[in-house]
C-alpha cells in the first residue's frame, strides 16, 4: 500500500504537534507529511513574547521548542517560508506560495489539518502602520519592535502607549515598564481586563496605578500622529491625546479562516472553523482543523467561543495527531481558565462572566470575599480577592474570577476542574485543598468564596 | 421555653467553630453554651507552631484566632484550665476539674460537642522527659521550646536532632536551620515523607539534603542521653548515636479519645470517634464530634483514616455548629490531601499512595513526569516531579504526589478536585487548566502526568 499523504497548514503549535503526534503513531512508509509554514518559525511560544520583549527571557531561540531542522529530522517535509493560497476541498489538493521563489504549485492530500492561526485586530485607521507601532502576535512582531526600542533616542523620557487592556495588553504595560519607559493604557472598555466582570477589572485597575502604569478607560484610538520622520509621535482617543515614543498593539486576534472559509468550509459565529470533538472539520471526515483558527465548545455556556491560547492549540495537535495516526482522542471543549500577571499582580478567571450567564440565560448569584493568599500570620500574606458566580436554584458552579498578588492565580484550577465536574457551590464548600500556613489560610479562599455563595444561593430562594 | 445547653469539650478550631456557628444561628436566648479548655488558650493555629519557632512568624499571639475573651464576647460561656475528667452519656452530663482551683463538677448537657483533639505520640523511652526533649503540639509546647532554645550556649556549633521525618519533622527542620543549627533528622522509615511513596521520599531525602538537612533513614530511636544537669546530650537509635543540644519530637499524633471511650462512644480502626455525615457520634443523636479525635471517611480507599489537620478540624466545627443551630451541613469526607514546604523545596500528596490502594484492594498503575512549574524558559523555573496513580482497566485516578520548588505543591489541588469527583486519568488530560509562562509549561505538569498515566493503563491492558 502507497503511503497516505497528509498535508498540515500552519507550523505553529497546532500544526506541529499533530504532524509529530501522527509521525509518532506512524513512520514515513505509511504516512508522508507535508506541511507549510508562511514565515520564518515554527513551534514557538508566542505567550512569552512580553516576557522576551521585556527582557526576562533572554533570547529569541528560547521561545521556539522546535526548529525546522528538528521536525525535518523527525521526517516531516516542512516546507518554510511557503504560503498556502487555496485549499480545492473536493480536488483534495493545495496550492502553495513559496514566498522565497514566488513559485506556485498544487499538492494533494489525502488527509488534511488546517492550523492557520489568528491574526491580530488592526483596526483601519490613520497612521495604524506608521514607524513605532508594533502588534506583538510573531516572533518577527516582536524582534521588530526590540529593533524600534533600540533605535529610539535615550536620553528623556520615554513614553509607551499600550493600546488595549488585556491579557497581552497588561503584559505588555509590564514589558515596557521594565524597559524603563513611562506606560499608559489605552482602554476602550469599562475597566482593563474585560475578560472579568467590571467589579474585578477596577481592582486590576487600582493595582495597575500602584505599579505605576496609567489606565485610561473609555478611550478609543481614532488616530495615530506622526512626526517629520513618519514615526509615532502621538496617540489619538476620543478622551484625548497621549504622547508616544512606542505604540504596542494588544488588542486581541480573530480566527485566520480566509483561506478556509473561500474552500467553502463550516465557520461559526465568532468566525472560527467548526469541528466535531475529534476536532474534524464539520462534514469533512478528512479534514481537521485546531488551534487559534477554531471555534471551541465552552462547556459551561453550551457553545462555541473562539479562545486563542497555546495550551488548547497544543491539546488540539496532540488529537488531531492521535486521530490522524490510527489512535484516539477528543477535545471536549473548554471552560475558559485564563491566567496573566503583571509584576507581582495575579488575574485569573475561568467560566463565565455575568454577561455571559446572561447571554446564555442562566440566572445566577454571585458573591465576592476577600482573602490572602497564605495564613494570614504567614511572612508574605497578601490580599486576593475572589468572585464566585453560581446558578440560581441549583447553585451549580459557573464561574471564578481572582484578583491577588504571588501564589493567586493559579488556585482558579480548583474551579476549573469544579466547573468540569459539574459540581455545585455546596459541593465545593467541601473540598479537601491542601492546606499549610505558607500556602493558605485555614479556610483556602477558593472554600471562603464558596461558602459566601452558598448563602447566597439559598438567600436568593427562587 | 428554656434555653438548651450545648458542651463543647475543647476549646481550639473544631470545638470553637463549631460553638461560634451554633451561636451564629441561635441566641443566648435559645442556646445557652459552655465550653471547656484544659490548656491555657483557645483557636489557635497548631499548624504555625513551626514558623513562629524558626522565627517567621514574631509572636505567639499572631497564631491565635481568637482569645477566650472574643469568645465570651459572644456569649459563650467558656472555662479555661477546666478539664473534662468524665463523661456520663446516659445522665447527660460531664464531670469537670477546675486546674486553678482543683475543684470538681457536674454540668448537664441537652446537646455535647466533643473535640478533644489529638495527642503527640512518645515513645516510652529512657530520656524522653529529659530537658532539652520537646514536643510541638501546643502554643505551650512551643513556648518551652523557644525557651529551652535560649538557654542553650551561644559558643560553638548548637545540634538539633528532629525526631520524626514526616510533615511536622521537617517544617521542624527548616525552624532549627533558621534558628542556626545543625539539623539531623532521624526517620524510622526507608524515606523521609512516609506520607509519600518511597521513590517519591527519595526526591524529598536529596532536597533536604540539599538543604544542609542530614536525614538518617531506618533510624527508630533508643534512648535519649543525658548530661549530669539532667539536659539531652545525645540520641541513641539503632543505627548509631547522634549528638543533640535540642531534640524536637515530630512523630505524629494520635486522637485523644480516652474520655469518649471510657464513656462507651465508639472508635474506630485508628482509634478516632465514628460519625455520620452531620458529624454525629455514631448512635447518638445528640453527641457531636470533630477534628484531631474523629476518623473521617476517605472518599478514595472507602474506608475511616485519621487525619489530623486545621483545616478539616475547621470545617467539621463549622457542620457541627450549623447543624446544632438548626441549619444544615454535612462533612462528606477527605481525599487526603496535604502540602508542606521546607525552605524553598514542597511536598505535596493527595489520594492514595501505592501501599494504601494494594491495602484496600485496588490494583493500579503509576507514571511519574519530571517537568517544570513554569514555562521551561522564564525565570525561575525549577524541576518539579509529578506521580500519578490510577486504577487499572477503569483509568480512575487514585493518588497525586508532587516534589518540586516554589509554586509546585498548590496543584495538587487540581488532583484532589479530580478525585473528589471520581475524574479518570484520560478526562483530566482535557482539563481546562491555567496556561501562561510564569505559571505553567504549555502543558501543565499535571497534565503531562495524566497523559503519561493514560498511556501505562493502556499499556497495562487487563
Amino acid at each position: 500500500m502507497a503511503a497516505e499523504r497528509l498535508v498540515v497548514i500552519g507550523g505553529d503549535a497546532a500544526g506541529m504537534s499533530a504532524a509529530s503526534q501522527a509521525r509518532r503513531l506512524k513512520g514515513p512508509g505509511a504516512l508522508e507529511i507535508v506541511a507549510f509554514e508562511r514565515g520564518h518559525f515554527t513551534s514557538y511560544s508566542a505567550c512569552g513574547i512580553p516576557y522576551w520583549v521585556g527582557g526576562d527571557v533572554e533570547a529569541r531561540d528560547d521561545l521556539i521548542a522546535r526548529t525546522p531542522e528538528e521536525h525535518r529530522e523527525r521526517d516531516i517535509d516542512l516546507r518554510m517560508r511557503t504560503e498556502v493560497t487555496e485549499l480545492d476541498v473536493a480536488g483534495q489538493r493545495v496550492k502553495a506560495l513559496d514566498r522565497e521563489s514566488g513559485k506556485t504549485y498544487w499538492t494533494g492530500f489525502d488527509k488534511l489539518v488546517i492550523a492557520t492561526g489568528a491574526r491580530p485586530v488592526r483596526p483601519a485607521l490613520p497612521g495604524m502602520d506608521a514607524a513605532g507601532v508594533h502588534g506583538v502576535q510573531t516572533l518577527d512582531d516582536g524582534q521588530a519592535l526590540l529593533d524600534s526600542l533600540d533605535a529610539l533616542r535615550s536620553e528623556g523620557p520615554r513614553r509607551a502607549v499600550v493600546v488595549g487592556a488585556g491579557y497581552i495588553g497588561v503584559e505588555m504595560a509590564e514589558a515596557m515598564l521594565k524597559r524603563g519607559f513611562e506606560v499608559t493604557v489605552l482602554n476602550r472598555g469599562e475597566q482593563p481586563m474585560a475578560t472579568l466582570d467590571a467589579d474585578m477589572g477596577r481592582l486590576v485597575h487600582e493595582a495597575l496605578d500602584g505599579l505605576g502604569i496609567t489606565t485610561v478607560n473609555g478611550a478609543a484610538v481614532t488616530k495615530i500622529l506622526t512626526g517629520p520622520d513618519g514615526r509615532v509621535t502621538e496617540v489619538a482617543t476620543d478622551a484625548g491625546t497621549y504622547p508616544a515614543d512606542v505604540v504596542v498593539l494588544g488588542i486581541g486576534v480573530e480566527p485566520e479562516t480566509g483561506l478556509a472559509r473561500a474552500a467553502g468550509l463550516p465557520v461559526g459565529p465568532h468566525g472560527g472553523l467548526l469541528t466535531d470533538l475529534a476536532m474534524r472539520v464539520v462534514g469533512h471526515d478528512n479534514i481537521w482543523a485546531g488551534g487559534d483558527c477554531v471555534e471551541v465548545l465552552d462547556l459551561v455556556a453550551g457553545r462555541t467561543r473562539h479562545v486563542a491560547l497555546g495550551t488548547h492549540a497544543n491539546k488540539h495537535g496532540q488529537v488531531i495527531g492521535s486521530n490522524i495516526g490510527g489512535g484516539y482522542g477528543t477535545f471536549p471543549g473548554v471552560v475558559g481558565t485564563a491566567v496573566s500577571k503583571v509584576c507581582d499582580l495575579e488575574i485569573a478567571r475561568t467560566g463565565l462572566r455575568e454577561k455571559d450567564a446572561r447571554a446564555v440565560g442562566l440566572r445566577y448569584v454571585t458573591a465576592t470575599i476577600e482573602s490572602t493568599q497564605r495564613a494570614g500570620y504567614y511572612p508574605g500574606a497578601k490580599p486576593m480577592t475572589v468572585k464566585m458566580i453560581a446558578e440560581l436554584r441549583t447553585g451549580r458552579l459557573l464561574g471564578v474570577q481572582i484578583v491577588g498578588r504571588e501564589g493567586s492565580a493559579k488556585r482558579v484550577d480548583v474551579a476549573a476542574v469544579a466547573l468540569t465536574a459539574g459540581m455545585t457551590v455546596e459541593q465545593m464548600t467541601a473540598l479537601d485543598l491542601g492546606y499549610a500556613p505558607p500556602f493558605s489560610p485555614v479556610w483556602d479562599p477558593v472554600l471562603v468564596a464558596a461558602r459566601k455563595t452558598v448563602a447566597a444561593v439559598r438567600g436568593a430562594g427562587s
